[in-house]
């Protein structure tokens, strides 16, 4: 017999009861804020679109990552899984993650796909081989329903504004059919876009110079030579903003910075766009385009993020077979402080400038970014990000950040997911979890439970709305 | 008056009631199971011959670096202490440990002992200046009996099977008696033996080029030139397979792997083989030879153990004076995300394979350890090791690994000791920490306790039988 | 209406109950102990001249950088602040202090500042804006009355001895007078200093010449020879001995350590004293020293104090225009393992010789540091230090180091501090974590509460004073 499905109200919550009172109270108040959702990876057309998902595992199970690397990881093969293979029989694919669902035990892939389970379709019995027909079954009919389509989600999600990531080279046109239905009175929700520029700044991005002949095209820039290449990022940040941008987004695989006279970047743009890229220029460019674009935000007002630290692809077999982003990206160890001094340098004493940093080296978490951001007025922390986006993930990050940088140096939290359903989840994790880390800090008589009220709707709800300008 | 020594049922786990109920439950359930131990260093003459061991100082303090080290580095000579010292009389080496005992307060070395102290030997009373010669004689006396020879305090503690370590330069004659006594019936204790071929893969190992010559001789190869050098090993392989072995062992200084081509090995065989080796050929040919030994496993279905990263002899003084594992191999920051790369990208998606890494490294847990692991087929992390083999380096292991890797991709509890005695107080306490932490995840409701219970017994016992094939 | 301001007499000890009533007991014994504060940087001349301190802003805001960093962090200027800046009005910048209080909610520096408001002045009511021209004025007042003379509240502190920190240019008139108020009974309070070498070891450091024309005056050497400056130091060593110093101390940018032939050294001494400097001869010349100090130590019995792993002056513009010491020096990884081999191959076996070891790189706890200290005769390990000088921070220094290391290769606390009013209050949270973290030992049966008993008295007053030779 199947077992209960049961989403304790107390989950999360730190175990002794001291702790746990005062998190439930401070729970109870943030609980039900909107959901404000400032970095991520949803797809615009389905907002544009408003079209059905299809089945249980196109929607839950073949674009998450997070689960299939670590069915991956256990022997099972990809193919079967249905990755990049029309051929698999979906329901044979979602069966074999349903045998295998106990490999998820003490991850968060486990707790947002059981909210995700519980809450959004209503299931009443555990996920296991033997309810994974009855899953697929109940799922699958209900994405045929209105009620699943992503605007009605989107609506009974309570989210308040969701921002979705493109590159310059996108023409943003889903953004415009859902700022129609904004103006229209169609439809209300507020999903705007952010500027990734990767494609066009990194000279080791696959298809660099293609990109930069279509950046000419859509800029109307000569975007091969370094002014005009500049003038079409002027010209697309301003695109960008317009159809709701308040960020920028930076995906570098180190952190590096550079500050280059004109004419150093000049003669360095110049090697980058030719037919031979050396790594060290190649690095040098995206270092001395990050402290370009913190210019440029000075200028137009538009956050910047900088998400360094990952190692792209790891997997080689695997990525010529199924491409990027299958669960092959690993964390390196990532040095801020010589790294960052350029453009700190450079803008680091703005006060009108935010810059957020990520990181997935936690190693530099209590070394590095709070006293860094507990010092220079431009800088501000991102949350716990892709790895550490979770419980133990998110209490390392307040433990080890807050005593130096504060609480008013972050600014809340990011979902960064393409998992559309489980955001809800995502957030309520990262709510109930900054609730107990608060409530730690009462019980400790290291803070006042009023004072750990008004923390807990800033980290919530207030401090991304004020640091992503939204 | 001597103070009682008591052990507490409920040592190790949280004191949170909650908690500490749940785990009292899960340990119920996994005391009592066999000791598997897949890794360790005891000898396997112990168990051949049945000798009885020798005074109180020459089993729990000589071989226990340990226990030594940190008199050592309170001030007390090793001579004092009986290292390498066979004029220093035991009973005052002992007085010394026993007048410092307070040493020890806060570390594993501390809750071992006093489980053997008050398990194997009956103490009641606690270990101190005042009760030196008491235990000094209480001990002694008892090595000399029956029931303290290897043979019954092995059935004693219930051990299922243990693995010692070898050179593919041993002849495994204390093994073969082992198994001749298991044929006859004589003693059913199982001892394998694991494939450690450090003195013939590490140019910089002493004795290098004998080693080789020796090599050459128990193989019938030739192991100087890089054929018959691998023939060598192939043959060594399959001798330590018979002998028992399920595994292999490679403690380099780094993780460094490469693969080079066969050209490329030859070439830099010649070279690590000739009079003089640069720093350099000696790390490329310790690389490469780890993907061999790869390959090789995948052939023979040996599972390969890497136990890098520690900087061995770091005290040249003492090196030149005690020898080696004198407690002065101090560990490094190690990269994995790199180094190991060649290896993975060769074979890293042989789900027939299983490579178990170790580190002393906490910081590539989360960050590089968990990630890589969470998504290779051929991967597996091995347990907190050495230094960390303790109730916080656990926890920080289980907190740190659990929300990307899974606990399925862990491969439960190496002893890693030469200190028999303490082998059962080592695995209780890992079973008792791993019942806390579980504990800990159903308190806060991230996991149900019938769930707990199954991970109970498999990091207990299942999972390091499956992963080494025991 | 302002808010009650109250500390809990059980601030920052566990919250469960069990740890929280061992905790109590282990606190109380200690709390009452005199401060014994072995190394930091308050100003011998308050001692010396006794005069009142001035305004709220100028004893409390401007010389904590720890404060002033973070306001700075949130984009308030230093100049309003009253930081270089004589034209700002005090009441004033103490207002925007005030405003801004809610900043330092989860920091040491909200914890140590309530206390010297509610401990050393008496406040009631919490500071905020309402609150802040009370506050201002009630201080203000205070400070002008003899109960608030730096030598009043050396008493009332129950200041055992606290060494302040010089370099070999300093005169140490200061501690001559309190040395001869000391002899004539008219204040028994013990001052000492602690000599600080970096201005003539380090070549970069801000006029290093001239600081080596003075050092030649004031040692009657010529410290343009290698052996004039050694002669040097030792004369200064002795007269710093002679006003009480017990301890060296070194601020290096890393923790190289060099151990040059006598050739080789005066070489390079005679490079660095000339007219250009390279990094690397700068980086050699400070690791050489640091072995030469450490030979030095053993020859005086001076204890050696090494602080390496900060980059100083991170921001430039804010250096130009505002100088040292401004909350802009940042962490950097620091690798010991390789670094310090040099100097302990020298003296690492001398058992009479004192290297006490701080990092503010915490990955170096339970990977290198307490494998080093564990082992090595020479080295014992400082307190968690500067940002890491918090609850959280000395939790994951005992978690980390504890196991390995044990208790007693650490040396107590340092406040490490030139804000005096906060001292009782930094030596408070030590003591209150320290049983804090003995209490969870106790409460899991890792300890028996005797031991920890004893342990608190080491850990808050004992272990201080033998390290330090006090």
């Amino acid at each position: 017999m199947p077992r209960p499905l049961l989403l304790s109200p107390d989950r999360l919550f730190p175990s002794d009861p001291a702790q746990r009172d005062i998190a439930r109270r401070l729970y109870r108040e943030v609980a039900g804020l909107p959901i404000v959702s400032p970095h991520g990876h949803t797809d615009p057309s389905w907002f544009a679109g408003n079209a059905p998902f299809g089945n249980a595992a196109e929607l839950l199970l073949h674009p998450d990552h997070y689960v299939f690397r670590m069915l991956y990881s256990q022997g099972i093969s990809l193919d079967a899984l249905g990755i990049r293979n029309a051929a698999a029989d979906p329901r044979e694919s979602w069966r074999l993650f349903a045998q295998n669902y106990h490999l998820f035990r003490g991850t968060p892939s486990r707790m947002w796909m059981d909210w995700v389970f519980a809450e959004a379709f209503g299931f009443e019995v555990q996920f296991s081989a033997e309810t994974s027909d009855l899953y697929y079954d109940r799922i699958t009919e209900a994405l045929a329903t209105d009620a699943f389509r992503p605007r009605a989600l989107f609506d009974r999600f309570g989210i308040e504004v969701i921002a979705t990531t493109e590159g310059p080279l996108d023409t943003l046109e889903h953004h415009a059919v859902i700022r129609a239905a904004n103006a229209s009175g169609e439809w209300a929700g507020r999903v705007i876009t952010a500027y990734r520029p990767d494609p066009v700044i990194d000279p080791e991005f696959e298809g660099f110079r293609d990109n930069l002949k279509r950046f000419s095209d859509l800029s109307g820039e000569d975007a091969f030579s370094y002014a005009g290449y500049l003038a079409a990022h002027r010209g697309r940040r301003a695109f960008f903003a317009e159809m709701g941008a308040t960020s920028t987004d930076h995906g570098h695989p180190t952190a590096a910075t550079a500050d280059l006279s004109v004419a150093e970047a000049e003669a360095l743009f110049d090697r980058v766009t030719g037919a031979e890229v050396s790594a060290a220029d190649a690095e040098l460019f995206r270092a001395h385009m990050l402290t370009v674009m913190a210019g440029m935000s000075l200028d137009d007002g538009l956050v910047m993020q900088i998400h360094p630290g990952a190692f792209r692809n790891h997997n080689r077999w695997l990525f010529t077979h199924y491409g990027r982003d299958k669960g092959a990206d690993i964390p390196t160890a990532t040095d801020y402080v010589h790294a960052l001094r350029p453009l700190l340098g450079r803008y680091g004493n703005e006060a009108a400038l935010t810059i957020i940093l990520f990181t997935l080296d936690e190693t530099s978490y209590a070394r590095e970014l709070a006293p860094l951001a507990g010092h220079y007025p431009a800088l501000k922390l991102g949350p716990a990000w892709w790895f550490h986006d979770s419980p133990e993930g998110m209490r390392r990050f307040r433990s080890q950040m807050t005593e130096t940088a504060g609480f008013y140096n972050t600014v809340g939290f990011n979902d960064d997911t393409r998992a559309f359903l489980s955001i809800p989840a995502r957030h309520d994790v990262a709510r109930r979890i900054d609730c107990g880390f608060l409530a730690g800090l009462v019980a400790e008589h290291r803070m006042e439970e009023w004072e750990a009220a008004e923390l807990a709707a800033d980290l919530s709800y207030n401090l991304a709305k004020a640091a992503y300008k939204l």
